[in-house]
C-alpha cells in the first residue's frame, strides 16, 4: 500500500496512491491524516488496504490523477524525527573532511541525532536559506515510520513496528556544523527542515527490496540534472533499522509516527558516487588536495528517486530548488 | 490565566485552573487540547480568558476541585522541545565535572539541544529507568511555549511569541552522557522523557515575576524532602528567552506549541544550592576532592516548586518518584 498527504492544514489530508503513482483515492471517510492513521493503525490499516485494493483493481474508474506537487511530506509534522548515521563509509569520509575523529564506539552502536520535526517539508517544496555561505547540502536517506514502540525494544522485536518506508532529504548547512558540533550538544541550526518523498510505502508493497530491516536498491541522486550518485541503500548499511530501533528505545519509548532515518547513503564502491556534496568534496580533497565542487547555490535543483523493476518511481521523486528565504 | 491538561488520550484535555490552583473549569466546548488552542491562539485565547474570569470570580459555585495528580504535562506530547543551557554557572561546573571544556562561543550565543518531545510526562508521573547505574539526575528549569515563530525572528520580536511559562524537570542519565557526547552528535539516550509542571501560566498572570524575557523568583528543589537548592531563575540567566528564540530560529521556523527550556537553573551564590545532582557532585569534588552525593536511586522522590508572594504554588508542584521500569 502507498500513502501520501495532500497539502491541507498542518497535518495534510491522507490519500492512498496507486502502485505506479498515477492515481489516488481519498480516504477522509476512514481517517483524515496519516498521524491519526498511525495512532490507530491496527484498526485503520485494513480499511485503507481495502481502499487501496479498489484503486489498484480499477485505477481509472473512480480515481483522481496523482500529482506529487500537491503533496506535503507524508507527515507534514511529526512528534519525533531521529536520524542515524549508519553508512560507515560516509561517516569516515565526512569526518575526514571536517577534521573530526571517528567515535570510539562507531562499530558497537549506531550514531543518531534528534532532528527538528515540527516542520517537515514536501518533496517539491523549496529548500530555503538566508545565505549561500551556510554551505547548503543535501543528504539522501532511507527513513521508516513506526507505531508506538515501548522502551527497551530489542532488534528482534523491532521490525513489526516499522509501518512505512520512505526517502528523506536531510538538508544540512555544512558550514554551520563545525562550530555547532564543537559546542558538544549536536546539530541544531545546521539542520533546517528535512524533506520527504511524496509517498510512503508499507514494507510488504516493497517486495524483495525490503528484507525486514533494510531497503535494497539504487538511490538516484542528481543536482541540476547531473548525476551525483546511485548507491545501493542495502549495501554497506552497517546498522539496520531494527538495530536503530533497539538503540533509540534504550531509555525511552517512541510515540506513534516516529520517523527514523538512516543517515546519508554511501557505498564503499566509489563508482556508485555520493548522496551529498560533503562526501564529494572529501573525495576530491583526498584525490587532489582540495575540494572542487561547491555546496549548493540559490537556483540549484536537487533530485532523489528510486525505481522498481519496471522503472516506475517507488516513492515519487524528491525535487527541490534552493531558494533565498 | 492558568491552564492544565487532564490525562486523556495522547494530548490530554485542556482545563482552566484558578490562580490558587484550587479549582478548575472545563473548556471542551471552546477547544479540546492545549496544542489545538496554541494553533488557534488569537481566536481561542479570549474565550479561555472569559472562562478563567468566571472561574476566578466564582470559584466555588461551578468549578471542580483541581487535583494535580490527574494532570498530564500541559503538552503531553509536542512537535518541538529545544532545551538551552543558559546559566553559565551550571555550564562551567558541570563541564568541570565531566572533564569537558567550555565551548569557545559560550558568551556569544546560547547552547541548545533538541530533546525528545513525542512523550512528555506529567508532574506526578514516575521517572522510569532500567538501571540506577545510568546516573539518574533531575534538572529544574524554566520553559516557555510559543505559537508559530517565523525563521529569522529577532530577540526584539521574540517576546510576543511566548504564550505560556512553566517549569520543567529535564531528567538526565548522567553516566550515559560522556559516551554519548564524545560521539559528537549530542544527547539522545541520556535524555529520557522530560516532565513538566501541572500548570502552564500566561506571562501576564505572572505579574512582576515575568519581565518579558525572564522569570524571576526562587525555584525550590528537594530530594526526599531535603532541600537541594532554591536559586532565583532570573539571576545569572546569561541568555534570556528572547535571545534563545532568536538563536533557534536562525535557520528554521518554530511550529506552534514549541517548548523552549532554559537549562538547569544555577546561581553563582552557592548559598542558593543547586537544581541538579551533577552540580552538587562537582562542587563536592572541587571542595573535597571527590563527589559524595550519589545520583538518584529507585524510590527517591524529587520535588520542584515555585511560590508567589502569598506562598501559593504558581505552576503546581513537580513531584516524581524514581522507579524501575
Amino acid at each position: 500500500m502507498k500513502l501520501a498527504s495532500l497539502k491541507s492544514g498542518r497535518d495534510g489530508r491522507l490519500i492512498v496512491v496507486s502502485d505506479d503513482l498515477s492515481s489516488y483515492l481519498e480516504v477522509d471517510d476512514i481517517i483524515p491524516t496519516l498521524q491519526m492513521a498511525l495512532e490507530n493503525w491496527e484498526n485503520v490499516e485494513p480499511k485503507l488496504r481495502d481502499r487501496y485494493a479498489s484503486l489498484c483493481s480499477d485505477p481509472k474508474a473512480t480515481a483522481k490523477k496523482f500529482d506529487a506537487t500537491l503533496c506535503a511530506a507524508p507527515l507534514p509534522r511529526a512528534y519525533h524525527w531521529v536520524d542515524g548515521s549508519v553508512y560507515l563509509n560516509h561517516m569516515k569520509l565526512v569526518r575526514q573532511s571536517r577534521g573530526a575523529k571517528m567515535p570510539d564506539s562507531f562499530l558497537e552502536e549506531p550514531l543518531v541525532y534528534q532532528g527538528g520535526s515540527d516542520i517537515l517539508i514536501g518533496a517539491r517544496e523549496p529548500i530555503l536559506a538566508d545565505d549561500e555561505s551556510w554551505g547548503i547540502d543535501l543528504e539522501a536517506e532511507i527513513a521508516v515510520i513506526t507505531d508506538d514502540v515501548p522502551a527497551g525494544t530489542s532488534a528482534n522485536e523491532a521490525p513489526q513496528h516499522i509501518k512505512l518506508v520512505l526517502i528523506a532529504n536531510d538538508i544540512s548547512l555544512r558550514n554551520l556544523i563545525p562550530g555547532e558540533l564543537s559546542k558538544g550538544f549536536g546539530f541544531y541550526q545546521s539542520k533546517p527542515p528535512t524533506s520527504f518523498s511524496p509517498v510512503a510505502v508499507t514494507p510488504d508493497a516493497l517486495g524483495d527490496a525490503w528484507d525486514g530491516t533494510k531497503l535494497h536498491g539504487a538511490v538516484n541522486v542528481s543536482i541540476n540534472g547531473q548525476k551525483l550518485g546511485n548507491p545501493d541503500a542495502g549495501t554497506d548499511m552497517y546498522f539496520d533499522f531494527a538495530q536503530l530501533i533497539e538503540h533509540v528505545t534504550k531509555t525511552r519509548p517512541l510515540g506513534s509516527g516516529t520517523i527514523i532515518g538512516s543517515g546519508t547513503i554511501s557505498n564503499e564502491d566509489r563508482s556508485r558516487g555520493s548522496c551529498c556534496l560533503a562526501e564529494v568534496r572529501t573525495i576530491e580533497t583526498i584525490e587532489t588536495g582540495s575540494p572542487k565542487t561547491p555546496y549548493m547555490s540559490f537556483g540549484d535543483k536537487v533530485a532523489i528517486d528510486m525505481f522498481d523493476a519496471f522503472g516506475n518511481s517507488i516513492f515519487g521523486k524528491i525535487e527541490q530548488v534552493v531558494q533565498r528565504r
